[in-house]
């Protein structure tokens, strides 16, 4: 990171204090979830006034999804570590577990987006289909090189994954015995192909 | 249905209004989902008080949850009518497309239950466990008749199956082109046993 080029001055001040609002309203939402988080507790994390986190961010709302947005990157680059296909999404949902509140977040949040009238609303149409195309290509290159099954659309079992992660959260946070990457490993083991083919 | 020995006397009568208030309630809520539906309509259809309502179901709250029961009970209905094991899920899946109301409903409220402070947290917690128990014992028979995959547990692929179903109605309602019961026959087939052992 610190190789990077980064932008210079006051627009690369600006640019950093959004990245601290942002850190810091990821910790705060994951601690408390949406009701229990307030902008004050965010600012006050950060050391600037509400109005002053309210230039970066114009909402709250705004802020709410800036933080969805910036978990489904981490889970991403979670995703990205692990080596074996198949651990990928159980990887990301184990790492998910540790930020409960903002598992509770975005369970409030996709279901109330669902009302086409939310602010929110195509922000996830568009996250689940930029997530169904991403998720879709990488078992469209696994069903090409035979590691995952053939006899299913490849869209069809990415939109079950997204909706295997979505569904098992709401049944984790009714019951926190259950065991979500193992139903997750379970699920993919479910879409690998039968029969391994030779490389 | 009419076979049946049903109540009589006063307790009869209240038995029948408490079903018509549900099926009031279970239109209303179907056609405007939660918030567009007032106890008042629903009142109305029956040619009841709102007072006279809420003597048969103590709140909105408790309402709500017994149109989610009854929405569940139906659903096992069309259930039973499927012939072939593989389309139970998708043909409940296909009903409930006629009533978005109802999904939004589920949606909303599922979502909120999450919260261990609210009131119909325990209920859904118990929908989960009695549905999982109810899907599994419905797959391990599946499983010794040789219909279902055998090296995955049944009460995981059963979890699966109710996350994949809570999962899409989110997917569905922020985007209404997906096919739903299409996605829900491949998870289906995802479990079905490779090789259909000799009976």
């Amino acid at each position: 990171m610190t190789n990077q080029r980064k932008p210079r001055g006051p627009y690369r001040k600006g640019v950093e204090r959004r990245e601290q609002i942002l850190q810091a309203a990821l910790e705060v939402f994951a601690q408390h979830g949406d009701r229990g988080s307030s902008l004050q507790e965010i600012a006050d994390r950060v050391g600037v006034t509400q109005p002053a986190l309210l230039h970066y961010f114009g909402s709250r709302e705004e802020l709410l999804l800036a933080v969805i947005e910036q978990r489904d990157t981490l889970g991403r680059h979670v995703s990205a570590e692990t080596k074996k296909p198949g651990d990928i999404a159980a990887q990301a949902v184990r790492h998910s577990m540790d930020q409960p509140g903002l598992i509770r977040l975005f369970v409030a949040l996709s279901a109330a987006a669902t009302d086409p009238a939310h602010t929110a609303h195509s922000f996830f149409v568009d996250r689940y289909q930029n997530l169904t195309n991403l998720i879709s290509s990488g078992l469209e290159e696994g069903q090409r090189a035979g590691q995952v099954r053939t006899d299913e659309p490849a869209d069809q079992m990415a939109r079950l994954l997204l909706a295997v992660m979505d569904g098992l959260q709401i049944q984790w946070l009714l019951d926190p015995s259950i065991d979500m990457p193992a139903m997750v490993a379970t699920f993919t083991r479910m879409y690998t192909a039968w029969l391994p083919a030779s490389a």
